[in-house]
């Protein structure tokens, strides 16, 4: 019989990062970093593995959806899923009836991701590579099949993007090289949540330095003359050489952006990040403009690659902060990778949470190889938490990712980590509600 | 003790509408309307009905994510909620850990605008008034304390929503004794959906200028020598005064949109509806612009105020299409209908489906008593299915909604169409399932 999906197992990981605040900020003040976890299974017992990063509370939606989703998969052929993974993210994105509860946005879209991202997982394990090379050997037509242009081509086409990544092409196999002996730029978010005391804050400042790192980046939003004090601890602890990124997650409306900002900007603040709401494309460029040279980014919530179109037609971003596990997979990210390539925009993708760090290391590499071929202004996030539940997590050093090898798209989760951080029965929670 | 919520129960109910190929269009071919219905009840067994209006497939992930939301509510004074509704719209739509999920989009989004929808319809009762009755007589203090201001004010000032409800007070007594003499207008999406045949399209569309509808709709998108012949039928049966409206139901890109209505120009289409994705607003202003002086419509699929705000600072709509299930319950829907009053743009609220009819007439006859003041350009959406499993359906008589006048947002579903078409098990579903 040909090899078929037979199963996919989708799973409530919860790990109680609020406990100590770790990942604190103006809009999550007690983050506990979770997952709708996916595990694809075939006939012949070869598995794929991804998941959707959720922050505690309503992880259970995220995994109702994933499975009403799974029926759209389970029983198919194998080989035809990994020949064409782009016909698979249009199924499930298109479905006529789900695609009410969206279109292509919230909790059905990143159930979407998580199952897309799995069968890409399963396609790097079964090509023996690491996701980022499997996507970078693609020839610019494969790459091509992978996105659907029907809401971009106003902004780019199909030509286009060939073009674009027929150019990138001569330089692949030296940029690989570079990639695999230097690693790629990372920079940390690590010293700067806001649970942290203003003693953490300029020890965890001082560390990032003395580990490499030419940026890092401070919650701000919740009190301006708090964020005023940490900026300038912080500031006096880098000095005047590493830049400082500063993040409101989303709690400022647009004039209260513009003015807040106004005040930290004696302290050169390298970024704005999510100063409005995610789907504000006119208030971006609006806070873009009154605040410039600051730069604007965003990202981490951003729906889809419609919204990332406009972010970039509109002059609203400097940097484009892709997500692993927003969007509709791999297929989709390809398509924001192009569009910020076509807009030369510098990717700096979101990480940090449970995982992020682990997935989305391999769409910057890939973008790096055989995309925009550049590292200019480019970093990923890097927070230093959770890695030890991944078979095969990130290694930083010197403030760089070093790129990973193993086959896959690194999402795999240890088994005895699904079993203790299961939520609402795995021994790490069960105890807490006893207690 | 004081009277609380004391159960929200949610039922996925599902009414096989694809059977007879209602409501198809080019991006929906066979939906079955559904819902998951909310229902609240006190401690003194008062209710309040909601529902989440859905396709079919996926009513079960809405119904989880009502279920999650749910313990935010349980236990609830009813008195604190029922004085100030926005503050449960508030904390539904910002739990710090659930608004990952969106924020302010999707499957999350939508329950908490179920439950929100819900404690309105029981605030209606209580009063004893229809919900439009009841917002049309808060004075505009308590109106723009139903809104959350924060990403609005760089379009609308809480103190421009004053001045704007307050220019409003003047004609209130006036218009409200209009609206329950004549009613509001309707239009009817009746005659014109894909999958009807030719015969049938022209017959419907002469029934609806029989029926005194002077603004008919016709679903296109999905292939144009199909739109070609159709829209020469439909004018044909309607004649030269009857507005034809046509709905692409987000089929197109940008280019397409812009062509393919250029085909059906000759025939005088009044608005084109959904051109593109609802998320697309620089598209839907590079449209408006090409195609004018069609106008351009969307919003069922708009999913929060912050793309409201958007679609009108772009001058992207001629028509603003509020739909009563898809944003945060009526506190947004009171802060879109504003927006629309402020860009001087006239709202046609989305409806058909299940309930959206029972339920939109309650904003559009508001905004004409106290917002707007209007009903220039405005039609509320009518079509003819499902309304007899309303306790309270709509009365449409000469082409125009008659003012309902019974307590509550007309939200209610008899018990024995709850217990028929529940999915899965009810006796309409268990039966295909047996076949």
């Amino acid at each position: 019989m040909t090899e078929h999906i037979s199963s996919v197992e989708t799973i409530d990981v919860r790990f109680p990062t609020s406990r100590h605040r770790d990942g604190s900020d103006a809009m999550n003040p007690f983050p506990d970093y979770s997952a709708a976890y996916v595990m694809l299974r075939t006939s012949t017992d070869a598995e794929g593995h991804g998941l959707v990063f959720t922050v505690g509370r309503g992880t259970e939606i995220e995994v109702a959806a994933v499975r009403s989703l799974a029926s759209m998969v389970v029983g198919q052929p194998v080989e035809e899923l990994l020949r064409d993974p782009g016909a698979l993210a249009r199924r499930l994105v298109g479905d006529s009836q789900i695609r009410w509860l969206g279109p292509e946005k919230g909790v059905v879209h990143m159930a979407a991701g998580g199952i897309v991202n799995a069968v890409w997982d399963l396609a790097a394990r079964r090509a023996g590579k690491p996701l980022w090379k499997l996507l970078a050997d693609f020839t610019p037509e494969q790459l091509v099949a992978q996105v659907d242009f029907r809401y971009l081509r106003d902004a780019l086409t199909q030509d286009e993007a060939l073009d674009l990544l027929r150019t990138a092409s001569a330089g692949r196999a030296e940029r690989e090289q570079r990639l695999l002996a230097d690693g790629y730029p990372a920079y940390t978010t690590t010293p700067g949540w806001l649970g942290y005391d203003d003693e953490k804050l300029a020890r965890l400042c001082k560390e990032a330095v003395a580990d490499g790192y030419d940026l890092i980046k401070l919650k701000v939003g919740a009190n301006l003359a708090d964020d005023v004090r940490r900026m300038a601890i912080a500031r006096a602890a880098v000095g005047p050489n590493t830049r400082i990124a500063v993040d409101a997650n989303q709690v400022w409306g647009v004039p209260d952006a513009i003015g807040w900002m106004g005040e930290l900007a004696d302290f050169n603040p390298y970024w704005i990040e999510e100063p409005t709401s995610p789907d504000d494309i006119l208030g971006h460029a609006a806070v873009r403009r009154a605040l410039a040279p600051i730069k604007v980014a965003t990202g981490e919530h951003v729906h889809n690659a419609v919204m990332f179109k406009q972010l970039l037609q509109a002059g609203a971003v400097d940097v484009v902060q892709i997500d692993a596990c927003r969007v509709g997979g791999v297929n989709e990210n390809i398509a924001i990778l192009l569009l910020a390539a076509k807009f030369s925009v510098p990717v700096c993708p979101h990480a940090g949470g449970v995982g992020l760090c682990e997935l989305v290391q391999h769409l910057a590499m890939f973008d790096f190889v055989a995309v925009s071929g550049s590292l200019d202004g480019r970093a990923i996030e890097y927070v230093d938490h959770l890695h030890e539940h991944f078979t095969d997590p990130v290694r930083i050093k010197g403030g760089r990712y070093l790129a990973p090898t193993a086959p896959g798209m690194s999402a795999q989760i240890h088994a005895e980590a699904l079993t203790a951080f299961h939520f609402p029965d795995g021994p790490q929670w069960s105890a807490v509600t006893e207690a």
